[in-house]
């Protein structure tokens, strides 16, 4: 490590731990994404909120690029380090720091990982109701970064509504604390809701009270085998009016089989083109007459109900075993967004433009369609090389970008901008607003230190 | 109307409706807190966005600072036009523009009464569950500018939790349609949640989509007297846990005898010092025996709860009708919060601080103290001039001040900063944060058109 600029950060800050080796720049230079070659210039793993105040300082005066990093689960490449940042690890930063019952507020760094802050949550009776299948990896500062939805956004919402407050460096390297878990403040502008979601373009989020709900309500899955696509928007509407849903999640018959390549057995005979997963406050004889209801009108051609919390395991296994079954084929995410009455609209249309424009290519569907969030993925060819396979999903994304635009949709419901959407914003915001994005950007961080050509260019 | 400024407002928007006249003046350029002289330059009410754009262009042109103006109900004096500013009331943009039943949303122009948008969405079987007082007079477009609470926040949030979608003119007059009532939706800053609580300080909104909520459950009322002070917070935390509260609401014997001497009678039989007006979902075995282990516990001395439904109208009315009864003694205004847990400690000083400081003014307390929440009203003696008491009392507020930064506390819970808590702003918010709104509001309103000299000077 010989680089001047590291000899001027370790002079700063002679605690602060470095790393650089190869594996290590590898390591922490990517996502979840695999599309970029990582080149950070190092890795600083800072252990509190003042080494992460040094290290920006420190980039001010270099004007060296920081990444702020967390579980790098993203799949936009927010994280990706490619151009010689500096890779901010929250690794180290991952305390519980405090638990309030009168609040009911978890206070946690940033680098907690969010399956450990659901685990204090549930120590103390209580839950942090966001949830999703890299739970194990992805922090609380990612999460917060990227808004995370999750499987249980119909019922709790995004990271967003669960933030009380959190602290922020900025790209200048001042510590802002904001909104400090108060449930009223109207006292000038919210910063709090402007650092959430800005993928580490304004500053890295360091601390973070979580506000807790009631622990969940007994609830009851089912797994529901459909005979075509238009019947799930009108399951989804009366199984909303009948049940108290917590989550109702859409998988295609592709993607289970993909999953059950994997590993786990099918809980159905034959097949069925699609699955509707769907997990609800426990009301037995509503379930039941829902689902009769349902084979009634011809929405529902089979079903399992989980009898065991093990067997409800089981089958959200199937459905969040998705992504990682997928991994294997570097597939191409598209991860969109339209108001749930746009949504058979914009399926109709979607469906028809996939099937034209990847008829050579496997496209695996799935997701959070009760909040109208759709993933799509497109699976990488064995032989192709990941640039060419890259820009022909590109290509096709420009015509999907154009029905989101035409349905007043979003190109990214829950993953974020990063690199890998970057491109398509226009169409999701205007011109103006991210010329105003812009703006506020060179406000927080003047010298673009902060994530820069990530969301959108400078 | 000789104004030559305002003769190339009519030049520009020939069909826009201009006021002038002494008594609209004096209007339309004060709010409920009645300390400021009006003294705009001239009234606008535009009857479309298209006119607002036009309005902000031209004030651009002309360097003629504008006041977003809605119902004027605002207890900061936020809407005062009291400098020659063209007042830009939305009272003629008061439609609703579209109810969707798949995403449960309204969309309103901004300039129609809460109440008005309570009602349409009450009328599709569901709820806009942001309420207070006010409700008649005041607008959405100002319940979003101040992130407006309420008497549910409890157990349905701030107005910020209902917006899926806003429309907003920015200084420079561009029209931004922010987040289009998407659910999910991760795709750069979420401007709307900057737009809501700006207070008019970067742009006027034109036009919302409410999301509603399921209608409210049947609830009971009841009123409870206690005996001292202490005992609200272990009341507040026992029923929190044994019914599901809608609403808790305090008072103190001072605020109730001001409504009683309005109308109403008294409920009880004897003066208790403090009460508590709380709504529940019905659940009488409940209710009754909290309010038995409540009198156990010494914390409660007498109760009523409701019979029916005009009971309950007329145990609110004892609470809603404190704000009315105080106004003609012009109160002076505290609108404070601290976290919930923080509260048993504030209170115990913010009275000694308030009992010492105003020896000879009468005080009134009342709040949201579920939601941290306090309003204090002090009480201008008849003969007083409005100037010296408010300099008075700003004094008091700055011991005040004091102890909420002592708390982690807000000088402006709900009803904004406006005028009258910017002396306050830094305590509540850092230097480093208020710079940073000030860079902010540069970016949307380069010129400072946009309710110049709120919230923080420029
Ligand atoms: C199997 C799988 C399932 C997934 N399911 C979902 C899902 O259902 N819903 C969903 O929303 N996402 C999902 N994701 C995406 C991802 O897990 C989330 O976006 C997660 O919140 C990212 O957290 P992270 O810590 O890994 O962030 P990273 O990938 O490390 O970073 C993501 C972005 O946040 C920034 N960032 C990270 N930490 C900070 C910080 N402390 N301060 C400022 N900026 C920071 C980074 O710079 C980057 O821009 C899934 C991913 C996988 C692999
Ligand atoms: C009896 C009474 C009880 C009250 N109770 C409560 C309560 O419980 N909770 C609470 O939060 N408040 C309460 N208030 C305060 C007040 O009613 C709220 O703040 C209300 O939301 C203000 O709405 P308005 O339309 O009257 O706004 P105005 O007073 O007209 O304006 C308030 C602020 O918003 C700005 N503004 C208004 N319209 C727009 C727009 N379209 N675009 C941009 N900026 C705009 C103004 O410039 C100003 O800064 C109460 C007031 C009274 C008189």
């Amino acid at each position: 490590m010989t680089d001047l600029r590291l000899d001027a950060l370790r002079h700063a800050l002679p605690g602060l731990r470095l790393l650089d080796a190869a594996a290590d720049l590898e390591h922490y230079g990517r996502d979840a994404t695999r599309r970029w070659t990582p080149a950070p210039l190092a890795i600083a793993q800072p252990a509190n909120t003042g080494e992460v105040q040094g290290i920006a300082r420190w980039a001010n005066e270099h004007r060296i690029a920081l990444v702020p990093s967390g579980g790098r689960t993203g799949l936009s490449g927010g994280a990706v380090a490619a151009n010689g940042e500096l890779v901010v690890s929250l690794e180290r930063m991952r305390r519980v720091l405090a638990f309030d019952p009168v609040d009911r507020t978890l206070t946690v760094e940033a680098g907690i990982p969010l399956q450990a802050a659901q685990d204090a949550a549930r120590e103390h009776g209580l839950q942090y109701p966001v949830d999703f299948a890299s739970r194990g990896t992805a922090t609380i500062g990612g999460g917060i970064a990227t808004n995370a939805g999750g499987v249980r956004v119909l019922r709790y919402g995004n990271t967003r509504e669960w933030i009380a407050g959190l602290k922020l460096v900025t790209g200048t390297g001042e510590l802002l604390d904001l909104n400090r878990g108060l449930l009223k403040n109207s006292s000038g502008y919210d910063l709090r809701h402007l650092a959430i979601g800005a993928e580490g373009t304004l500053g890295i989020v360091v601390e973070a009270t979580l506000r807790l709900a009631d622990p969940p309500p007994p609830t009851g899955v089912m797994l529901l085998a459909l005979p075509g696509f238009d019947a799930i928007m009108p399951l989804f509407a009366q199984l909303r009016r009948t049940l108290r849903l917590e989550a109702f999640e859409f998988l295609t018959d592709k993607a289970l089989r993909h999953v059950l390549a994997h590993s786990g057995k099918d809980p159905f005979d034959s097949t069925h083109p699609y699955y509707v997963l769907t997990e609800f406050e426990v009301d037995e004889a509503a379930a039941l007459s829902a689902f009769e209801h349902a084979v009634g009108q011809g929405w529902v051609e089979d079903g399992v109900i989980a009898a065991s919390e093990a067997q409800a395991a089981e089958l959200w296994r199937l459905r969040e075993g998705i992504s990682e079954s997928l991994a294997p084929h570097t597939p191409y995410k598209n991860d969109v967004a339209v108001r749930v009455s746009a949504m058979p609209a914009f399926l109709a249309e979607a469906d028809a433009l996939l099937g034209r424009e990847y008829p050579d290519f496997e496209v695996v569907w799935f997701g959070h369609i009760g909040d109208g969030n759709l993933h799509i993925n497109v699976l990488k060819p064995a032989g192709m090389a990941q640039g060419a396979f890259a820009e022909r999903c590109g290509g096709v994304t420009v015509h999907l970008a154009e029905l989101l635009e035409k349905h007043g949709g979003s190109i990214s419901a829950e993953h974020g901008i990063g690199l890998a959407k970057k491109p398509w914003l226009l169409g999701t915001r205007s011109a103006a607003e991210i010329e105003l994005m812009r703006g506020i950007r060179r406000v927080f961080d003047p010298n673009r230190i902060m994530n820069p050509g990530k969301v959108f260019d400078p």
